[in-house]
């Protein structure tokens, strides 16, 4: 007999069936014990009752403890009216067990699976991830996970994008945050660098006209664990050749729309279009540039989109030397570029860029590129970037321009981020599968770990602990 | 006027449209100027003529070169019966041009987009990448890959399956390959791994309860760069729960056969059920485990897919102790379960293991494994795995399935190959979108490069060149 999931069996009333799970919880009614049997879609009640069951059986039924694995074969049966379940997706029927086999034993985990496990001390949880998992909220978010990246695909392919893989071994970039080094065996004193974003290799993408490119994008950043950080994290990454700032929000815009409305029905876009902000509205009116718009921020099916735009390109850094606020590809807009040019009224200058804000949570940011190798080169000028400097982080880029790059834009959402206020969850760990705890491990695996000095030697370094 | 893609406008005879992509190819006729201009979709005539378009416009026309980027305004006209160019998709309209704008000039490239670039030097090819993929055979490469992707992603979320992702950082797994390092900053002299595969993250997350996880995952391995391999590359990773030899290969069967007859349906998948070969069998038969059965090996539409099973779980290293031949996580045969735990017969135990050859090339493999931690446990025993390595490599998966993990078993595809073999390219190279070279180089962004000291400083390490 084929196993079949637990909520295939609400339209195959006294049929017999095979299912598999585990023993979420176990009641005993003297004589007849009672199981709730959890596999993937959820819980179904098992009724094992020894004259059904033979002596054998009956014995393993009343072996049975949470968390172990089993098979069971039995008949459907309709629950009485007064015993039906409406929580359950299984809760019209129930099945009186005719054989039990036992696949798999459980030790006592270390929390309890059948509760919510946001009470229980998160070292724990981050340790048995693999238990933490099995609980309903959480397993829940790694469906909600899927759903949302399978509904954006989904939505991009129609918009006729194309997914690109871009490579996690690559050259640093100059974006500002510290960056993970890889040692290169073959090439004896040379790093790989993993990417803080796909952010060159799309524009490359853009200059290989590929003309509207996506991503769901591992980067990663080598920063101080404040706050809500992770080494790695997920970025919905993507580009535009042939478009203006309008034509990349429209795009992001229908597409969280379409996302919120088919997968979060219950949940209430206070505007749309999504109201859009200039920076010194918003540092005015709120003094952040991530303003929450929510009129109630205790409902948690309110999202406040909003969006902000026109954002000073350069600001002094502590040294007074000019710095980008945001990305030094980011083009002008175009009544600056003249500006940007000569390289005057630089404080003055506007970016074309653009940040997308749900209830107080930056999600994403963009701009429309600069395109043409001079633009981008009086950016770095007016940076004070040096020749050489130039020439090692940008000479590829500023190369690849010169052999006709297309006008192109686009936008990166931070989609730890999105998950987490969706499935209205305080922190990324909650929706992201095997998170690192506040110090950057992973406790369940053990990483980061020592290595053996021969493996060192064999990528040509040594520790340096002084 | 918004800008269309060139295949759209096939059905706007006679209408006023605004296109932009690049001079593809340029005809004098006398006072007629032919551009072919190139978008992502296609090739598109234009018809330059000096009267139509006035003198501004006129001299633009004419000083446009190769890979200019343009945007004509223009009309569409219908072409002549003997003007029908039934290889391109727009091969029944010309754009009668009326206004030329250059959005960008470009250098002469270094190899002609307009040509295949198989012949060109293959360093120039992937120093220019951006360039490369502007031709048609590699923009076709990237779209078939992602068209691959989005299919077998579709088929696997009907067959009820969830992406998750797995940590890119991580910790080092004992399945052979040499692996990339990455120290850590936070923990001085610990360093992480980069995984050669989601095995153990796959199969905690059967432990989880996910039961039917798939990813298209990266997976890295720092070995030699003879033949034709990457240091980084991409599985379809996938994994399922409460299930046996024969579920694992009729779900991949099905994503495989939909997948060809879907986007390749002028390919014959030469026999369907895949035949099923023992490695005895094809050892003795073809003295390979990859048996190419095509009946025709010059016809490039010939698909021959067949799986090998039974292979033996053990074999004597060059020391004469016992070794794993595939995975240390594979279980064995259920008719050979008695001797796997009584370690008896060693040599004639035959692992629930299958590899999936295509044309004579392993696209694939994957195994039943071992998810009661006795049985793993006498795996180790077997292979003379000391007690400290156990606990150091293995720990955390042996206490994982103590919390009852269920039975589970999986498979990965090697995503490059099975792209080189449908696209009929000799190398994976052509269907990466950014490879690296033969010493896993990257020469469009010149990686592996050197750090300075002081980032080797902050992350506790140094060279080692003696």
């Amino acid at each position: 007999m084929k196993r079949i999931f637990t909520k295939e069996i609400v339209d195959q009333v006294d049929q017999t069936v095979k299912v598999a799970g585990w023993i979420h919880a176990r009641r005993d009614m003297g004589k007849v014990l009672f199981f709730d049997l959890r596999d993937k879609d959820g819980l179904l009640q098992i009724v094992a009752v020894p004259q059904e069951l033979g002596e054998e059986n009956a014995a393993i039924a009343s072996s049975l403890k949470p968390e172990w694995v089993v098979e069971i074969e039995g008949v459907v049966q309709k629950r009485g009216a007064k015993q039906i379940n409406e929580k359950m997706v299984t809760g019209t029927v129930e099945l009186l067990a005719k054989k039990v086999t036992v696949l798999n034993e459980s030790k006592v985990p270390p929390f309890e699976i059948d509760q919510d496990s946001m009470p229980v001390n998160e070292e724990l949880r981050l340790k048995y991830r693999y238990l933490d998992l099995r609980t309903e909220r959480m397993a829940a978010n790694l469906r909600a996970r899927n759903a949302a990246f399978q509904t954006m695909r989904q939505f991009l392919a129609e918009e006729r994008f194309i997914e690109v893989e871009t490579p996690i071994l690559t050259k640093g970039t100059p974006e500002g945050a510290r960056e993970y080094l890889v040692p290169s065996r073959l090439h004896a004193g040379n790093f790989y660098v993993l990417p803080q974003a796909p952010q060159q290799f799309k524009q490359l993408l853009m200059t290989a006209g590929v003309e509207r490119y996506y991503q769901v994008a591992r980067c990663f950043r080598d920063e101080d664990q404040r706050g809500d950080r992770q080494p790695e994290f997920t970025q919905l990454d993507l580009e535009m050749s042939f478009v203006e700032e309008e034509d990349v929000i429209d795009v992001i815009e229908r597409m969280l729309v379409g996302t919120v409305e088919k997968l979060y029905p219950h949940k209430k876009i206070q505007a749309k279009p999504f109201p859009r902000l200039t920076y010194a509205e918003v540092m005015k009116k709120y003094k952040t540039d991530r303003p929450d718009l929510r009129k109630n921020t205790d409902d948690p099916d309110e999202l406040a989109f909003c969006w902000v735009v026109d954002f000073p390109f350069f600001e002094k850094d502590d040294n007074s030397n000019w710095t980008f606020t945001h990305n030094p590809f980011s083009a002008a807009k175009p009544e600056f570029k003249v500006d940007l040019m000569e390289k005057k009224n630089i404080d003055k200058i506007i970016a074309a860029q653009y940040d997308i804000v749900l209830n107080g949570f930056e999600i994403g940011g963009g701009s429309i590129r600069n395109h043409q190798p001079e633009a981008l080169r009086s950016v770095l000028e007016i940076l004070g970037t040096s020749d050489e400097q130039v020439k090692e982080q940008f000479g590829h880029m500023l190369e690849a321009f010169e052999f006709g790059a297309p006008p192109h834009g686009g936008i990166a959402l931070g989609m730890d981020r999105v998950m987490a206020i969706l499935q209205n969850e305080p922190n990324i760990r909650e929706v992201i599968p095997f998170p690192k705890d506040g110090h950057a491990r992973d406790l369940m695996m053990n990483a980061p770990s020592p290595m053996q000095s021969s493996a060192l030697k064999e990528v040509h370094i040594k520790l340096d602990l002084k």
